[in-house]
């Protein structure tokens, strides 16, 4: 498959864009007018550096309010792409993309249409070049590809051609299958986005919200299924008009952008895979093949497949100061595992739920791409680092994390050390490939205190069960939509619809992402941007405009089988429960009508309550160190949730306590 | 008019949000529920708090998905309402906010509802309180503030009448008249939001882009004026959820609430006055009366009046080093008038616009209002620190400010000299009141110099007609909405339709604010996030991430008579033009067919062009000094725009040309 990308999906220079779009692999390009128009660079420049960088340029774009015009008005058109045909001559390039007319269009004609176009496919036929006519989701007249197509179809001019546009054919709900009918001749250009599914107008939704494949809600495997079946053999290219896209680091965008493409290729292939073409009566162009794998005029590439992670293996938590962590850790019942015999490191163990509490400052340049992550900087005392996920194969895996250009972290070992295959989340959380083994041990145990791996045997009280329930990463607001395609693709994990959560300081937006059997949750927390905007490392400063002390918490929560012992053992040792207010119990039982006695050991020990028709869920949280957090958690029946319902309490005492903190201080 | 705000309109804790409500003067508030389950504070303690901080606490909300419910459903319900009945008595609260059913409806017959609606009226009369009904936009069978009332008029139970919300009638485009015809006995509670016009689901709509009223689009004054002449005399409550209000300082979004509350008093009292009650056969409730001003159960209070400013009297650069300003404004043709006799200030001028040059250092603690605004910090080189604008009445003028909360900016003075009445606008640019004289003249200019007054006859050249055409300020984020209500009620200036400009670092809002005969024209830019977190200043920062020096540019623009005279001469001067890119002229030739000659004009002179049915635009621009620079235009014919389809040219250039900057660094 042959990749390609606007250069409007980026932000920067005409040289900045292109030069960030060869460092990410692309083949070719589409250039934005306006890209072109603003740049110091003469269209010979652009020529030579497109061909120094190795880069094709496939399409110039767009050309508006072309057809369905007054005759005066068609000549200055015409005049018009004349002037464009000569500078694509200039550029060396060889396609230009029609919109269907949104602007000037006044005659609804087809007949008149497919003449108007007609002189444009000549003319552009004099200049040696072709144009790929695209039916806009919001053109006046033109909004549906059929329609486009049939334009195409009757002019009948080798230069005319259409393109097709995923945004502009899924967000008005198009059936895709026709595509596959379409003369793969006439196709000359496939644009691929993704969005999320908006009740919005359409061409607001477009010009804001587009995102790239894996990022959405598009079934965008099912539409490339279709154009590769009709025989097309053009460039798949990105064109995103994203608001956040258009602010990040051009060269980390690249990147985002072609994993996207290749997690695309992948599902496309898998689509093609699962719905084998019908055996007989079969569609137009496209003798009847045997079902199952076939041919294709493209070539689809696919990843090293993965079944998705059986759990997660470890959190490692790192801090400047690890005692405060020891005490919360012992105090929930964990069992301290000693140091390791090389680093600097604690392993805590309560059942299968391991806890890594690193002592070490984190290497510089260990995570490629930091920027405004959560990576620990020296203000932070404590920060989610590093997670350790169980898979069948983690070579297989870190394979294909490496072909989806997650960048590699190095871990040094010393001899008879576990090796992990470790790469960089977009927040900079490092993300380790452990090998599951079926009793949920960790052969790596063996190299922290005495030697012998830990087991769950050797646990006593009500945590032999324990398990990493979930863990919950802040997430910088200019990374997000890369970290659901990471995770998506790398991990194999599913985004799930995201909730929006009051806190005192404005909107958490909540994102969970999921294996099929739920042995890993993870949910990525969109903080609100004025917590955001604190230095790096996003914790415990105080912002001058307001004096508050703002973080930006993380957590690990750990899934208990009876979170009322758990609780009861914990405040017997002391623990620091975050203190839940009175009046959330009595809103609680006016919601519930919980029996008395329930009630009253809820309230006793700071225990959070939900109940939804699967089920039910106890949860408690400890108070905070650093930047993290931990959470007890017990699920009852079938429930599948977080105690949504739940969290705002915990965003105002947190935030509470942290004021507190302030105004002593 | 009693004023009200909801809890849930602002960030904090129940504790800041109910100070800072006391503190902007409102006279009540309604208690979100999530603020008082997330509180430490007991029932109680608020209501004493409240008693303590001189606030009515008027309405418990919401009590959402009682009615249109099965049986046993419904018992549930009442038992429900039975808890927060209690729990209102102990808070002493009389009234509570019941939303038509969303969730759990199921049955679609108004005879079952209103029974039900009765069941619950008997038994808040049990608990001597209220309850109002209000229709959601997207309540399941009731979504329509006339069906709710006719429902409250069936029941007929003295605890039971209508809430009407502005945002949930005027996002359906219901008719507000007749409000006119209920008995305001029944009318139990009003909420007011304005929002801008959306198209999306209302749901989403409501719950993120509501605004405080003058920062939307909705017609509330004529809301409000059937609500007072059907002789409500209740609380006039803001509920306005918004995402960025909710993250922003509590104290200054609740004085932004409180000046939205005040404008729309004025608005609602110049509606009522603008459209009296028809002399015959009128509105039911109302006896017919005599056209024009009449009294209403509701006292509406008013603010001192004032004309719309005549132009800007003169714009303020603040700078640490002035060397690098001097020179472009000497190069553009601007005289200096020398220094003023007791102020480190200079005075240029070229006809009647007016720069004050500053080198003193911004005062600390005069910009009450901060915040992350663009006030000089001591790395800003150049920013723009003060506005003067023609008024009719400076002293009327500052009142009607004053009144309006906006924070007064004192200015020091000796004596002779003229004082300036002064606040500072949400960005914290300090906004003057000067005297407007006919002639365009301004006595202060006395205080400089030979202390003689500048007058456009003083001036050689083609400059003797320049005046201030438009000043470009940039906003932050969180501050927007405040502006442009700021800049609506205390200078009457009206907001246009907002646009959106592409420039290498993301989208610019660009929002312009106008008099009506376009005397001053004001534009907002709120510039892309990324840029936005640079520190305090916001400008020259060179960003960890990327390396990258990001700026946060505003300018002052000035209109002439002969804008290719203006560029030659400018250019002899040896002025620094911002270059724009040999493709733009070519662009620019494509799309307009101009004249050769006038074309070759255009790029020798680094000219910008634009044309429109109204007439035709010409300008150009300077290098920047510090995060300043200035524009030079010529409007032809009744060109009202500011050439928005060659700002990305401007952005575009500006971004390579500090990138260039960066680079050699």
């Amino acid at each position: 498959m042959r990749t390609g990308i606007a250069t409007v999906c980026l932000a920067g220079t005409l040289r900045e864009k292109m030069q960030a779009c060869a460092a990410a692999g692309f083949d070719g390009i589409e250039i934005f007018e306006q890209d072109l128009v603003t740049s110091p660079l003469s269209p010979e420049d652009v020529r030579k550096l497109a061909a120094d960088l190795g880069l094709t340029l496939d399409l110039y774009q767009p050309f508006r309010d072309f057809d369905s015009v007054p005759e005066d008005l068609l000549a200055a058109n015409l005049r018009r792409a004349d002037a464009k045909f000569r500078l694509m001559s200039r550029l060396g390039m060889d396609t230009m993309l029609l919109c269907s007319n949104v602007g000037t269009a006044t005659i609804d004609d087809d007949e008149l249409r497919a003449a108007q176009l007609s002189r444009l496919a000549h003319l552009a036929g004099d200049h040696g070049v072709k144009v790929a006519y695209e039916a806009l989701a919001w053109g006046k007249y033109v909004n549906d590809y059929e329609h486009s197509h049939r334009l195409v179809d009757l002019v009948d001019h080798p230069n005319l051609g259409t393109c097709l546009d995923s945004f502009h054919i899924l967000s008005r709900d198009w059936d895709t299958a026709p595509i596959e009918a379409f003369n793969p001749e006439k196709i000359f250009f496939v644009q691929v986005a993704d969005a999320p599914k908006l009740s919005m107008d359409v061409l607001s939704w477009s010009r804001h919200y587009r995102v790239f494949p894996g990022e959405g809600q598009f079934e965008l495997a099912q539409f490339m299924g279709h154009v590769v079946r009709a025989g097309y053999t053009g460039p798949v290219s990105l064109e995103v008009f994203n608001d956040v896209f258009r602010q990040s680091d051009v060269e980390r965008t690249a990147v985002d952008a072609m994993r996207s493409l290749i997690w695309l290729e992948e599902q496309s292939a898998a689509w093609l895979e699962a719905n084998p073409v019908p055996a007989a009566g079969g569609v137009a162009g496209q003798a009847a093949g045997t079902p199952g794998r076939r041919r294709y005029p493209m070539e689809l590439a696919t990843l090293p497949r993965v079944a998705e992670p059986a759990g997660f293996n470890f959190a490692e938590v790192r801090a400047t100061d690890t005692a405060a962590l020891e005490t919360l850790l012992g105090q929930l019942g964990f069992t301290s595992n000693g140091r390791h015999r090389t680093k600097n490191v604690q392993l805590w163990t309560m059942g299968h739920a391991r806890v890594i509490i690193n002592e070490e400052p984190a290497a510089s340049g260990t995570v490629a791409t930091a920027g405004a992550g959560t990576a620990a900087a020296p203000a932070v005392s404590a920060s989610i680092s590093a997670l350790g996920f169980d898979v069948d194969s983690p070579v297989i895996a870190a394979a294909r994390a490496q072909q989806l250009k997650a960048p590699a972290v190095p871990r040094k070992s010393q001899a008879n050390e576990e090796i992990f295959q470790g790469f960089a989340a977009p927040d900079s959380t490092e993300i380790f490939l452990c090998q599951g083994n079926p009793g949920g041990t960790a052969a790596w145990t063996r190299e922290f205190g005495d030697g012998l791996e830990a087991t769950a045997a050797d646990l006593a009280g009500g945590g032999a069960g324990a398990v990493i329930d979930h863990v919950n990463l802040a997430q910088p607001w200019q990374h997000f939509d890369e970290a659901v395609l990471f995770y998506t693709s790398a991990l194999a994990l599913e985004p799930q619809p995201y909730a929006e959560v009051a806190s005192p300081t404005g909107l958490v937006r909540s994102q969970v992402m999921l294996t099929q059997d739920r042995g890993v949750r993870l949910v990525l927390n969109l903080a609100p941007l004025l917590q955001q905007e604190a230095p790096a490392g996003m914790s415990g400063t105080t912002t001058a405009a307001t004096g508050q002390r703002r973080t930006y918490q993380e957590h690990v929560a750990f899934a208990v089988d009876d979170l009322v012992a758990t609780a009861r053992a914990a405040r017997d040792r002391g623990l620091d429960f975050l203190q839940i207010p009175a009046n959330y119990y009595e809103d609680l039982d006016a919601r519930f009508a919980l029996d008395p006695e329930f009630l009253a050991t809820l309230r006793e020990l700071n225990l959070l309550y939900d109940r939804d028709a699967d089920g039910e869920f106890l949860h408690f949280y400890t108070a905070t160190v650093g930047s993290v957090f931990f959470e007890m958690v017990e699920r009852r029946g079938s429930y599948d949730g977080y105690g949504a319902p739940n969290a705002p309490v915990r965003h105002a005492v947190q935030y509470d306590h942290e004021h507190e903190l302030t105004r002593r201080s």
